[in-house]
């Protein structure tokens, strides 16, 4: 069945669904799952819709285009697409491949509907594991004198690959802040830690050494401040004692898998809903 | 924060949850909280909701008869109340006291909203953990003799007590056919597996001769088909192949524990709407 | 550190592991780990000892060849292997290739220590997925008329590739109970539900169907009875009211993925013991 | 079936394992369930033996004599006992009752082996449910004037109680330093956030203002470095945005019931052993 999704935050007031939903009965839209919260300290309103395609009487654009003026009125911040559109994804890694490798999967399954125009590393490592999938390549190498360029670089490739998102999946280079300034939100990054225990580098050596039974990983969007963006997903499995920093390793791939590939699938499917450090998610 | 919740179920079409929208801003309601559901293969319409209270220009007696029209014009079963109005549980429990004593410490602190007129047993055993919280504990005896009359003495305690819900806390007796149809979703069971496996007797016994390596537990309804009701919550936890059935036993009564106490305090709280033999559960 | 692997299973007497351990000290051997659990009801001893093998006087070969009368004295089931070794391993697939793809990653990755001389199937589907991995890939179409005579052909490449275990990963078909009888604890199957839930069939669509909280998946050994073998590991995940079938279908197959990665895993490292129809597993 | 516990941790070297069985076979003793594991880096030996007493010639009175010499050569940390003697220990709280009621419940059930000679806290609140169960409850007031007294005071209750373990559940004050450092892994506390996230005061706020979607609590061993000592057991519950900070207090109390007890289970069968700043916990 096909589905039309309309994202919205705005400041709350009384009235905005019946709005929203008189809005939609009157262009025929029928509704398939809808999910509203009110942050009601912060006095703001967050919702999303599934509409049935089928019944609507317009296109999307159409939709999009009458939608507007209560858009502005609501003060909100929305969107409106078709379920199936397919949001264009870039991929940043360095050598690990295990999330990468996992996206690939998921998405040549049909779990993740995107395009994924291409993917850049600072390495080489990868290459064989992208272009096999018919994925063009780009390798910038990354040094500390060339640091500002080689991200300038990125960011245009960035932008020549229209990219609505861009994924760092275990990309082992800090971000310069003025770029992820230029991002808010359109930045994904896997953290190999349950945040916020082990902001920064070695988090796994971290663990061992402070001998926790549980570790984790975390899917946030990226900001200035390192490992303190807004957290989409998490996921935990627990360790014992005779777990080494090298099954530490081992055992926090999967918990990085699960918790990029969940998180990515809710920002997707138009889950995510942003305000200030706090993610709303309205999983499935 | 005050709430009333507006639950609601009835065939789909276009326009319902505008409708409904509609009618609650007309009195002044601000929504903080909207889950909504269409089973598409079914037609059927899922819907709860929060309102404040205090932006409501009515009291919920008024809000109720209001909107008793646009509800049988709909063909909904539908319920208003206000979040606060404590629900009346009867507890039926045999020896068992894990369930009941997890039961009366939520209760107690608050985490359970619902009065508890009283508790009834077919054994002594657990009288003084109930009277010692001031509540009225009824022993009837259960035997192949006395069934009928037994079960007929039970359920008029039930009316006597004005029972909203009847919850069988580990009660060990199977209740007969006629009395599961005269309480549709409104006897909640707690059966000590993962249903639909070990369906019957002696659950963990059979867990353990099987080897599984999860066992579990599953709130659901009672109906007049034994472990068949709709499933409202399940919780599992790992064993392994040193726990012997006493372990079983122990390891088992945790996952009880929770998933009765989540499934009830769902059900208090209104979030949980049966359809056919199915749940729709807006979790919190 | 390399690692000699000493497992052993036999029925129960006093001073057991003393015989043992002191059998490896006369070898200089030292102790990494040690698990042994004695099921008392059925009298029988199960080990598994991890030695260091730089600590071992003697090679493998020379302590098995040691080993031998002790074994057989105690009339043990045992094997000595080095961590190292690399057992084989024929994959057998149908159409979907979750699992498939997630055992080659792990293969490659060095996750699974093991040699993977060919992958069988009844369809072309995943031919490429294989062939690009450098591994032989056998179509051996099966149909009601030729049954029978595939599957002489299946066990004919077995033998030849030398199989030390055999894994269907997701292989839908179900096994002659000859074959199953002349594999016995060496073929591994993934069942995709949480047995003794949903056996045999579309174990998705009854899981919806009956509208369980919690789908799983279930990594065993198969025997002659259909989804009767001993249980090696299970994995579960929360499924709810707004998920379909096909949500299930996705939802599972991660759950899939793990079950049978971590079951192969435990294999693989020596750490599954059955006896009759249960296994001892000493999780990593 | 009657148990006798044999601990220890030691320096390691070759043939540890097997003086060790060697003696308990020479006193008769059947082996029910032994882990063995040895930090490799560290060279230390950690082990824990279960033997059926029955089969023991000898008393565990004689058996600790008997094992006394060579304890002392192997320079280990050891201890000897029945699994059916009761450790004495401590409750120690504040106005939360959670953690305590729980506790209460699974003593009384048989779930915790051990006796509770009294329940010291700063305030009267919870008085009734331990003089409910026939405890003694010592109020001991905390001011920023008598602190120093107070927990001298609470000392000597301690000893006068012959308190093996002093468990922290729930109470709100710091303890002195000079005090951890006298009850090395004998004070166990419950902290309720999943360590090292929000060490310190107030996590559950801290959790919500950061927008984590998994909450936590830690079971370890006091130590003079605050929410830094040895972590034995740690647990965690999903949270999401629309949960409250009072949602996360709910949600956290099940945590911390759960982390809580099973730490102290696994001390009162002695499956906890401590090096530096770790704990090698054989679980069960």
């Amino acid at each position: 069945m096909q589905t039309t999704l309309l994202k919205i935050s705005c400041p709350d007031r009384v009235g905005l669904l019946a709005q929203i939903t008189n809005f939609i009965a009157a262009q025929g839209g029928n509704l398939k799952q809808v999910h509203q919260f009110t942050d009601v300290h912060a006095g703001w309103f967050f919702a999303r819709l599934e509409i049935e395609t089928l019944t609507l009487r317009c296109g999307v654009e159409d939709l999009r285009a009458t939608f507007g003026p209560l858009g502005a009125e609501l003060g909100a911040e929305w969107s409106v697409r078709a379920a199936g559109a397919r949001p264009r994804v870039v991929l940043m890694v360095s050598k690990l491949g295990h999330c990468l490798s996992d996206l690939l999967w998921r998405w040549r399954s049909g779990e993740l509907e995107c395009e994924i125009p291409c993917v850049i590393s600072n390495h080489e490592t990868l290459r064989p594991l992208v272009e096999r999938e018919g994925i063009p390549f780009h390798h910038i190498p990354v040094s500390p004198e060339n640091k500002a360029e080689a991200f300038l670089q990125m960011e245009s490739l960035w932008t020549q690959a229209q990219a609505d998102l861009v994924v760092l999946a275990r990309y082992m280079q800090i971000l310069p802040v003025e770029v992820c300034a230029r991002w808010p939100a359109r930045l994904m990054n896997i953290h190999h830690s349950f945040l916020p225990s082990f902001v920064g580098a070695n988090p796994y050596q971290r663990a061992y050494q402070r001998g926790v039974k549980l570790i984790g990983a975390t899917c946030h969007y990226a900001t200035a401040d390192l490992d303190q963006g807004p957290i989409i997903e998490q996921e935990v499995v627990r360790v014992e004692h005779f777990h080494s920093e090298h099954d530490l390793l081992r055992l926090g791939r999967d918990c990085e898998r699960m918790a990029l590939a969940r998180g990515l699938r809710y920002h997707l499917t138009d889950r995510v809903l942003v305000r200030e450090n706090r993610t709303i998610v309205f999983r499935d």
